[in-house]
Formats: C-alpha cells, structure tokens, sequence
C-alpha cells in the first residue's frame, strides 16, 4: 500500500473496466525492495511491430530510466516491452545506476527475445539510493511467465508510490469505419508540475499508426493534459509517459497527422490523457479541491497559459481554496507575478458562476457567500480575463492543506 | 496585533537602538481600519534636500501606491513625506482606490507643506477592498502634529501584518572620515518571493547622496537582499523598497558611483539591507527554519540564482527541511527542474558540513545522521555545485511547515 491509507476524497467512484488489447500481456510482482505486501513491478509486452512514442520530463537531471527511452525513441525502432519498479526512482545514482538498470534491461530482453533497444524502463520511488537491481531480476523469470492480456486494474496499481487510488481511462473510436481501442494508466500525486512530474503515464492502442504520428499526437495531447496540470510546481526526475500502438486492429496506416480519418480518434485520445491527468490532480498529495483555471484575453495561448499556471502554483492561491476563502486578491497578485502582460484595470475574475471583478475593482456588492458556496464545494471554477488580446488556455490544480504537509515533511520515514 | 501572536522561533533577541537622523521625525496612528488596540499608520517626514531611490514590485497588477511612487521617483524631485498603513493594500481598487490615495496625499502634502509628489506611500493589507481613505485622512492632523525624531521601534511595529516581530537594522560608516548613520526597518513574512514580496522596507540616511548614486546603490544592494529571499514563491502587488538620505551628516557628495570614498558606505548599506531580508525570511510565515542556499558552478551569476531560487522555492525541499529529513534527492530534482545547466553527473551537494553527493551519486558512506542533525537545528545551510563555469548565488528561504496553511487558509476571517 501506498503510505497514506485514506483514499483522496476526489477520487472517481471506480476503476474503469478495460478491454483486452491483442498482443499487450502484462502482469505484476512484488520486489520487496521499499513496499511489503504488494506488488510493485510492472512487465508489460507487445507483438511485433508495435510502434512507441514518449514524452519524458525536462529536468535537468533526468533518471538514468529517462534517459534510455529517450535513447530508444530517438532509434525509431519498435518496442517489445515496458518494465516499471514503483519504490526507487534510479536517479541521480550515477554508473551504478546506469548498470542496475540495464542488467534488468537485459534480463526483460533475454526472457522477451528482443533486442535491449526494445525494452522500455521506467522507476518511481526515492531519488538518489543506488537500486537493488537483483530484487527485479530476481522476479523476471516470474512476471515474464505470468504475462497475461487481462490484469489493467493490477498492473496500475503496482506502479503506484504516494498515490492513494489507481488511474485509469479507456476510449473508443473509430478509423475510418474500423474500430479501435484506447487504453492508459497512470501514476503521480507529488512532484507533479508543469512539463511532468513523478508522474509515470502509459498509453496503448491497437491502432496503426506509425511512430512519427503517434509521437505528434502524444506530443500535442500531453501539452493540453499532462502539461497543464500541477500540484506542487516541482518537477520529478522521472515523468514518463509512453503511447504504444500495436496496428492489431487492422485499421488503415495513417501517413498524415492531418488526415480526416485520425479526428475521431485523436478526440479520444486526447480525452483519455485529459482524464488520466485529472485523475492525477485529484490524488495530489492532501488534494481536498479539484480546480480548473481558465484564462482567457491574454497576449496569446503561451502567456495564457503562464498566467494560469501562475495562479494554480501560488501557495497563497492553494491555501485560500483549502479554507474556502474567497479572497481573490489572491488571484489578482498571481495574475501579477506572471511576468506576463495584463490589463489591471479590465482584468475580469469569475469564482463558480460569480462575476467578483471587472474594470480593475470589485463589482459593487457581489455575492461574496454565492462564492463561498462555490468555494465549500470540490470542483472548483475560476475564470480570468487579462483584457489584452486573444489567447486562452485552461490548467488543473489542487489545494494546498496540512496533508501535502504531512505527507511531505517525513516522505522517507 | 498581527493574527499570530506566537512569536517566530527565528526572531533575532531584541529590536536595536536606532540613533537620530536629523530632520527625519516620525509618528505613528491608529486607523481602526482593521486592527484594534494598535498603531497602523506611520507618517516620515524628511528635511528639505532629501534625495530618494527607490525598488518596487515588477508585478503586473501593481498597487495605486506603487504606481504613484514609481511616478514621484521618475520625477527626479526631493521627497518630503511617507506615509505608510498597514490593513488595507489598496491594490485592485481602480479609480475610487486611486482617489482615496490621493485625497490622503493631500491630506499630507498640506499638513507638511509640500508638493504632492514628494510625498510618497505604501498600503499592505487585504487586496481589492476600497480604502475607507477618511480613517487615514481624520488622523493626518494627529500624526503630523506627533512627529520627533524618536519612535524607531514604535514606526517599525506600526506597518506590521502577519508579521510576528518588528525588524530593524541600524549601521554607521565612514564618508571620507565624515560618520554617517543608516537606519533600516522592515515589514513582511507572507507573499515574500524573488524580486520582492507584501514586503516594505525603508532605510533612511544622513550622508549627502544624490538620486542617481542611491538609486544605484539600492538596485545593487537589493538584488542581493530582498530580491534574493523567497517565503513562498508568491510576488506582492505592493513591494516597496525606498531609501532617503538627507545629507544633514555634512559628507561630501559622491558624484560617482566608484568613488572610493563610498566604499565602506556600500558595504555598510549592503549589510543593513541583507539584515532586514534575512529578518524577513526569519518571520516567514510558519517558518521553524531559516535556511542559506549557496549554488556555485553555475553558467553565470543569474543562472546560479535561478537554480537556488527552484531549490529554496520547492515545496518538497521545504517540507523535507521542515522534517527534519535528510532527503537530498529532492534538491536534485529541484536543480533539473530550474531549467539551467547542470551537469547531473559533477553534481555536489553540502548539508551543514556534510557532502552528500559528488560525481552525480551519493558519496559513499556519508554520514545521514550528522545531516540529520544538522537540519534539526535552527540554521540550515545547503551548497551545491552543478559543474558547469563560475557562476555562484546565495539566496535565503524558509521551511514550509502546517503554520503556513493555518495561517493563510483563512487569512481574511
């Protein structure tokens, strides 16, 4: 089990049912390495010819994990599995690091029958603590004779470290008459921030599409999902988010990222990310409030989106919603740290369906308890016009409470 | 009183003795604007001849006040009065907080005997509620008639907020063997970022220094200071950093900003100011350490600073520290996160004394539990060198503890 036992009050009702994706096996098993009495190693494989795409975290000192997709990605060659340890984040652990995990890397290949470019490996957990790589390899022979096409609801349990409930979202559509399947998991409640996080996002799809498509569509999906989400502003050493396409549903190969045949299912695609995002906000650590910002009226989508994200990391923002203040004079000083160009005196904020400013001051006698109200509840609303020109964009955060606090002051222990 | 009656742990032991600067006499009032049973107005005035300089807010939505003392410092003009309250930011407040500003102006330059625009003032407080300007203006007729060059501690308690203590610094030095005296004090513990904060500070000198040079030694000065502390990431509407000098001393004047003559000057000037920053940091809000972040190696100076600032500023090294917990990986990550050059694998982390990591992994066998004691005291101090060129910052924070969240989940109630 994760450390904090009580499920986040955001979380959905329930973990979707998936369907079986022909060719993708998974299964799980248990290392021992930080958690007892769960799984926490993760196989997935794929059939020939599976094409992969990846967009992984910024940081400059990126895992030793993230630097070998990277690697990968850039061969262009296809991928034949994904081995995932929750419980050490093998970064900053220098060689040693780099020789743990490729002899899991060669352990995942030999057993699979691939090559070592095929694999594709990803870990979460404490940074910089050498990895015992003989507690996973210990487990290949296992997990690789246990791969199994059911088992989603497990294998995105077993990648989970802070998180308090499993993510998952499943889609349909249809290319070109053929019907396709969508399938993601993923994991992160801490250390989320723009441009990733410990946040660890796996997407799978029997559609055809070759690897420059897939990545163009992960790509600009993870801009408006995945990137525009945050709950504490850090960034994790690790973000991870792969998309595999295994072609098994025989739909048409897709040559053009504009080809009409791909709107019905990039809108699915798009959508799944959207929710696996969310999901991720609504288990941030001490989450109590879902919110959404939306800016609108700014100089155009890039400044928008700084100003909104602006608001979503600004403690003094996070910690009036976890009081169900509405003390917007909060969001007027974020929207002024932005560095970003905004008009003070026709900056219009929306709290819930409330108007509380317009022409740079308070509408006179707004209705501070319809706010309030707003503010009581979970999903929170806020909408901001900066007054300068057209660009929009919307982000997701949560609020900051004693329980980010708590579960961050002694992580370790 | 402010809202916490604790009193930060971090406070220094006693306020200083201030000397008397000739010709600058203070006076404080209550308003009963938002506080009871306390002085919340501070009225300065200055001899004729007094140069001014002076730091504000970069912030977007920047409050009436900033705006007008940005206007009065572009104008080259002496300045004969300041006028501070503490209760009501007057920021957000459009036209009606504009004139409610200026009918106080007047209320002063009237008073004093001045022009309107060598009278300067600060707001801190609430944002976006209209200043009830009548309780200032009914006091102005009291305040000036109570002006004396006494009352240092008693002006500095005045503009007090959230603040746990007041914070002054007092300094003397030698203008080509001329002395010279410099008195500080400050306000601020919440909202407290890079490039200032709901963070006032004032610092009054008798040497003859014209704009020009003290604008210039205040710039300097506070990208060293107050620009190199952050509580929680987030950017005041109202920062104001002035400095005045009266030139009743009788030193000579300095025309030239290398002058040899203002080197002791400088320094002194520096170190008053680094004092009052530090003060600030040392009240942060729920702060129970005060934390030094020193990068070396880095690119160039600014990128140094840019990768302190994502350590001091990360809420996941702020609450580790907070812990007690020797986590250093998560000051690795928040290096990759601030998006300069690092080099991951010449990274060195110092605690305390203790080096944690060199060589891009953890040094062999160090020793946690004289990290661990280290951070359980009072002072924490973290170097880092990311191995790229010379660069080199120091910036100064403090943990983030539930004191934070008690205190700004409900600041308004």
């Amino acid at each position: 089990m994760a450390k904090t036992e009580k499920i986040s009050p955001l979380a959905p009702d329930s973990f979707p049912d998936f369907p079986e994706i022909p060719g993708v096996w998974l299964a799980t098993a248990a290392t021992g390495m930080k958690y007892h009495g769960r799984d926490d190693l993760l196989c997935v494989s794929f059939p020939d010819g599976a094409t992969v795409a990846g967009v992984l975290t910024r940081s400059q000192t990126a895992s030793a994990p993230v630097d070998l997709c990277r690697k990968n990605l850039a061969t262009g060659r296809r991928a034949r599995a994904l081995l995932v340890n929750a419980g050490n984040a093998n970064a900053f652990t220098g060689r040693a690091g780099e020789q743990a995990m490729m002899s899991t890397v060669k352990a995942v290949s030999g057993k699979i029958g691939c090559e070592t470019d095929e694999v594709y490996i990803s870990s979460t957990g404490v940074i910089g603590e050498v990895m015992a790589a003989e507690k996973i390899t210990a487990q290949i022979d296992r997990i690789t004779e246990k791969l199994s096409p059911r088992g989603w609801q497990t294998a995105a349990q077993a990648i989970l470290t802070t998180d308090t409930f499993a993510k998952g979202a499943v889609r349909q559509a249809n290319i070109k008459d053929v019907p396709v399947k969508i399938n993601g998991f993923a994991k992160g409640s801490g250390m989320i921030a723009p441009d990733m996080a410990t946040m660890l996002a796996y997407v799978f799809t029997d559609a055809a599409l070759p690897q420059n498509i897939l990545q163009s569509l992960l790509k600009t999906a993870a801009d408006k999902s995945f990137n525009a989400i945050t709950v504490d502003s850090d960034t994790s050493t690790s973000d991870t988010l792969l998309a595999f396409a295994t072609g098994a549903a025989g739909s048409c190969a897709i040559t053009d990222i504009n080809d009409p045949a791909l709107t019905e299912f990039r809108a699915g695609f798009d959508d799944l990310l959207l929710d696996l995002a969310q999901q991720v906000v609504r288990d941030g650590e001490g989450a109590s409030k879902f919110i959404e910002i939306t800016v609108t009226g700014a100089e155009d989508g890039r400044a928008a989106k700084a100003i909104a994200m602006s608001i979503a990391n600004s403690p003094l923002v996070k910690t009036a919603i976890a009081g169900g203040d509405a003390n917007w004079g909060r969001i007027v000083m974020a929207v002024g740290k932005a560095g970003e160009a905004a008009d003070r005196d026709r900056l219009e904020i929306i709290i819930g369906d409330q108007k509380v400013t317009e022409y740079g001051m308070a509408v006179p006698g707004y209705d501070e308890a319809a706010c309030s109200r707003h503010l009581a509840g979970e999903n929170i609303i806020i909408s901001v016009d900066v007054g300068i020109a057209r660009g929009s964009s919307t982000v997701w955060s949560c609020d900051l409470t004693h329980g980010y606090i708590d579960i961050n002051a002694d992580y370790r222990s």
